[in-house]
């Protein structure tokens, strides 16, 4: 479990900051800001995003030179990390001796594409993964996974701690972005189910309310086992299990396809599941539990 | 939701019941039926499947036509449905009066056809969903799901309430199934989630066990406000969102898919997800939320 710093219940010493990118969440992000009382400068592209900052008390910046050279604290918050290194690779010098701390969505490798990039420039680079969409921001369920130069984390994470939650994950620059599409794997997996669990259900007549408080239950009781349980698996390496075998789940499958297919639903879960388990049973894995796909996924 | 009936406090008035099929699901149905004091007749094709409950206070039938006739409840939990129409379909006579509760896994349509044969032949069929491994059976978080034949149901339901909780879900005798294979498949999409999740994280070398306690909360947390969120977007037709549209979610599949590919890690998940997201946005429907792809599974 990654340290994790509470938003301090007394307010913290006011630290300029700069806001670059100024859609739903870099908006977000400056006003939580201004909100703890950080003198905070904005930039973007467009210029009218920054009107209603200003009228919280932001500074708006004429360029983005300007946004850099206001606070020793640079936030980035741009629609792709393409776009973070067009606005950023004219400003080296601007950043030097600088923290940019990058919350722009992306991939590890982009991550780490830009620390290589800051190192070489003399700017310390933290990468974050926000989760949370734009309205949680500050609010008591967002956190922001961090990875990257730790020393910079460390000494910005109080000011960090204004947006939302702060969690720390690594010197590796592309571990807050892993870490971050890890998570979102898991509720994409989990929205699929649920998706095509309405649909089904759907296609015989019952009111999706009449099902959603069994279908809550059920799924939550399976991630509070499941979760823990692969992870354990994992780590020890031991898959064997004496309640859900691969086995038995390759013989469930079926079922379940033809039930989709005789409701007329169309079925990406079971097409997606369905030669995994077969192959997990085929490589010998049918008297391991669940926990073996993860395995094989690793392994295609 | 359904109708719950707990297992009363002060025992049930003993009611003979014969089990068919002992498998490890079967066995332990009888089992908790024994314990519960009801006399319990158990027949396996193989017989020496009998020998344990024998000692717990069984009657083993010699034939299945023995079994059947030794009570008026009949509770079949066969390897498959063809199974159970091979094994009953010479026994009408001595299944006429009596209840069938089917347990066997199956699919809703092979339930209906198993009812409409009930009914012709004057046997009163009731069809079930078991919502747990043999482990749980007779345990506090059990429960069985039933459709069929209601007044058969009623009147065998303090007997029935010894294997599990029972919850009714409708006289469409394909709906236990249904109901069952969708709460199954809530629990494949949240399984194939988490297995990705893990692959992903494990291809950085992270523990699973320092990944578990975010991914824990971060799905339950998810599945707490997807699961009514997406009932109430369905039942009412309103899908529009202003957090997380389709248009957001397909910006952020190709980095999730990307992240997959660089960790060498094999995506189910999203390319299953991506083909869908994108006919959501192509069709007119970017400003919905996720709500949506039910609706779209459902219109393949």
């Amino acid at each position: 479990m990654p340290a994790t710093a509470h938003t301090p219940a007394s307010p913290p010493a006011s630290h300029p900051v700069s806001v670059l990118g100024l859609g739903m969440m870099g908006t977000a992000l400056a006003a939580a800001l201004l909100k703890a009382g950080h003198p905070t400068t904005v930039w973007n592209r467009s210029a009218a995003k920054t009107g209603p900052l200003a009228a919280q008390g932001a500074t708006p910046a004429d360029t983005a030179g300007d946004a850099v050279t206001a606070s020793p604290l640079v936030i980035a918050c741009l629609t792709t990390n393409d776009n973070v290194r067009e606005l950023f690779a004219p400003l080296t010098a601007e950043l030097r001796g600088r923290t940019l701390v990058n919350l722009t969505n992306g991939t590890p490798s982009q991550a780490r594409e830009l620390a290589a990039w800051a190192r070489e420039h003399g700017i310390s680079y933290v990468d974050g993964g926000i989760m949370a969409v734009p309205q949680m921001i500050a609010g008591p369920q967002a956190y922001i996974l961090y990875s990257g130069d730790e020393d910079a984390y460390t000494a910005h994470r109080d000011t960090l701690a204004a947006l939302a939650d702060t969690k720390w994950v690594g010197t590796d620059a592309g571990l807050a972005a892993l870490w971050d599409l890890a998570l979102l794997t898991g509720m994409y997996g989990m929205d699929l189910g649920v998706s095509q669990a309405y649909a089904l259900i759907g296609s015989a007549g019952v009111p999706a309310k009449e099902f959603a408080p069994l279908l809550l239950e059920w799924v939550v009781a399976m991630t509070h086992g499941m979760v823990p349980g692969t992870a354990e698996a994992l780590d020890s390496g031991q898959h064997l299990t004496d309640v859900s075998s691969l086995a038995v789940n390759q013989a469930a499958v079926p079922n379940a396809a033809a039930a989709f297919a005789e409701q007329g639903v169309q079925d990406l879960l079971f097409a997606s599941l369905r030669p995994l388990l077969d192959r997990a049973v085929a490589e010998g894995h049918g008297a391991d539990g669940l926990s073996r796909l993860s395995e094989l996924l690793r392994t295609p």
